[in-house]
């Protein structure tokens, strides 16, 4: 497991995106690491199919709205990174090219990270990129049977905020990854930069990784 | 006070965006209307001085990363609306060509409204435009002193996770535009729309206005 080991080195942190992602499992995360970019150095790139906007708004759901997010870089010339955040959303249900082109993105990609962050049903991409087999994880409690359902080889964990295996932090559903992301910052820059981004946000914390109240709303 | 009255009518929600909005004030409140439209009808509208993508990094902040969002309609091209939402960000504070237009949309489009949320320093821009003048309101409690200080006619509520006054709905810093969000879903929408949408989304709300451990916090 390789860590970014020297925090005056700017973090080179990489978002997934694809059409249908789920806004928050974006920017609950990217929030917090905007708050962290104001005291420490961060480089991001939001990387996609092509450099045209991505909208949240899901293939499959012709009545819902979605806002779109420009991207940075396309999954060719994305930068090296040392974070790789994979959000989920309705977008990551069944195949089309923008997502097998984020799941080859995210298998070709892994083996040079420092970490991987999942966030919802985005464990499901990470688990359809096979970097998840062996090892512990969870996901969004609401998608449980059908996410776990692609990859029998990872062990999944039904009652976690998040669960840290190796350089992967895979959290519950959307919210959670505030948490997973606040839980990763304290790991990496300390306890006091966490607490300060999270009441910089307003934000209270779930800082117990294995209380999960939404697991037990689904009786998993 | 207008309201929207009748549920299976489109609610038509608009977002003002300015350059150095923050991206939780934004996406927390706009996620939780994303996973509305799925079961109501909604349009939404993102509000901002051109159609150029609105970047999420403050003017004033040169290290700071940001993510840009496609905006759908100008301030002079925006469509009625029913509810308005005012995010804050460090892209409030002081004076520039863009948050006057917002000022003044605010000040223009108020009066037409059946509702307006204003989340973290976003009240400081509703304030600014005449419109919380005689009414109860709050705000981020990190930024009290700052945002209180423009305008002395509010009458400013210092221990709120959120307020509520006639038709406006002030919430206190970032994630607060959660709850009052959900909390509004749950007065325009009923309880039980509120409680699928904070479950699908796996936040744990705050459901007392008056519980504020931020303005604790702060010594407020």
């Amino acid at each position: 497991m390789s860590k970014h080991q020297d925090k005056s080195a700017p973090l080179r942190m990489g978002v997934v995106l694809f059409p249908g992602f789920q806004a928050l499992d974006v920017f609950g995360p990217v929030d917090c690491i905007n708050v962290l970019s104001w005291s420490h150095s961060v480089t991001l790139a939001l990387i996609s199919s092509t450099l045209e906007p991505v909208t949240t708004k899901s293939p499959a759901s012709a009545n819902a709205i979605g806002q779109s997010v420009v991207p940075t870089h396309t999954f060719a010339t994305a930068p090296s990174l040392d974070l790789l955040l994979v959000p989920g959303g309705l977008g990551t249900r069944g195949s089309n090219l923008a997502i097998e082109e984020a799941i080859s993105y995210i298998r070709n990609v892994y083996p040079q990270l420092c970490y991987l962050i999942t966030v919802c049903t985005g464990s499901g991409l990470a688990a359809r990129a096979g970097v998840l087999d062996g090892k512990r994880a969870t996901t969004n409690k609401m998608a449980w049977a059908e996410i776990t359902g692609l990859a029998v080889n990872v062990d999944w964990v039904p009652r976690a905020r998040w669960v840290v295996d190796g350089n992967v932090w895979s959290s519950s559903g959307v919210s959670a990854g505030i948490d997973v992301t606040l839980a990763w910052i304290e790991e990496v820059y300390g306890s006091e930069v966490a607490r300060k981004i999270s009441n910089s946000i307003e934000y209270t914390r779930h800082e117990d990784p294995i209380h999960d109240p939404f697991a037990e709303l689904h009786g998993l």
